[in-house]
């Protein structure tokens, strides 16, 4: 970063630079706008990041960020009860709630175990889950995990973990994405479509 | 975005994804990674806009952003007055800085000429170069703009606003770049290059 800039800006820059999706060049690009917009954009966002900080906790019991603790799905009565969907990340919780398609608890595990990345168990909240299926009213755990390695490694550590608690266990159906054509899916897609093939 | 990641955080999201380089899904992860490094990133980060926005703002004569009026180019007096570069914002000046390229003066134009935006002429700090050029002691104006529609329109509009200022008026070489390899290089730059071709 050029001196000029001032060490603010260049303070800035490196934060910025920090963020996935954007580099040191986009990181410069992304400050030049914040400077150039300042009422409509530095200013709010820096009021949003510092109420983000000052008022978003953990939910203690799925984990969750939120504003509330327990958060607003933990503490819904609506919600299924007995049912509980296990996700690494918030983001995976938001994608699901967009969808619509669950109505019941989740819990975030806040990553999933890597050999590479040194995360092991303890670095995950699986006993805060293992806890809550033995305390509650759990019947079914939904394990919505990426197909990856480390995703199918994790899945598989839990199911081990929850073995003797009685619980169904069960993951999220593997198959051709809705829109998706078969010229451009992966092979493991296109077999795992095959194998858990359904009568229409 | 889902209800239940709070209104804070959808505020936050739908800021990061007004920044250049972010988009919808990008600033969720970006919200994400801000929330899960809550003291290395999100703290830091909302002290660092704040601060950029109580302190810098525009420098009175060039218009770059800084947190001294007039900004530490523009005041520093070991740097050549007799030479104004031209640049259309602070992000090419910081680029030209730190090439080293250049020991005088800059002037921030705050964008280009552009019909199809509606950009005129009144938008952009002109009238303030013309200024500076009368009351100063500039004898070259080096215009630095892209080599693009925009870029050159705005630079002929400047030539022509500047004549019978007996100021110098030249424009940054176009060839090819260091490093740049032929096979990728665009016609246009490859013609400029040959016609601007000098005895090595």
């Amino acid at each position: 970063m050029a001196a000029s800039a001032g060490p603010e800006i260049e303070r800035l820059i490196s934060l910025l630079a920090k963020l996935p999706g954007l580099g040191p060049r986009s990181a410069r690009r992304a400050a030049l706008a914040l400077l150039k917009k300042r009422e409509q954009l530095l200013v709010p966002l820096a009021a949003s990041l510092a109420e983000t900080a000052a008022k978003v906790t953990s939910c203690s019991v799925c984990g969750a960020p939120d504003t509330r603790d327990p958060c607003s799905i933990c503490s819904n009565s609506a919600r299924d009860n007995t049912l509980i969907c296990v996700v690494e990340e918030a983001g995976a919780l938001w994608a699901m709630e967009r969808s619509g398609a669950f109505r019941g608890k989740y819990h975030v595990l806040g990553g999933l175990l890597s050999a590479l990345d040194g995360v092991g168990p303890d670095a995950l909240r699986v006993a805060e889950l293992v806890g809550r299926v033995r305390g509650g009213e759990a019947k079914e755990v939904v394990l919505a995990l990426p197909a990856t390695v480390d995703g199918q490694t994790t899945a598989h550590y839990i199911a081990e973990r929850l073995a003797g608690t009685g619980v169904e266990i069960t993951s999220l159906a593997r198959g051709v994405p809705v829109g998706g054509e078969l010229d451009w899916l992966d092979d493991g897609t296109i077999i795992q479509a095959m194998r858990q093939r359904r009568p229409t």
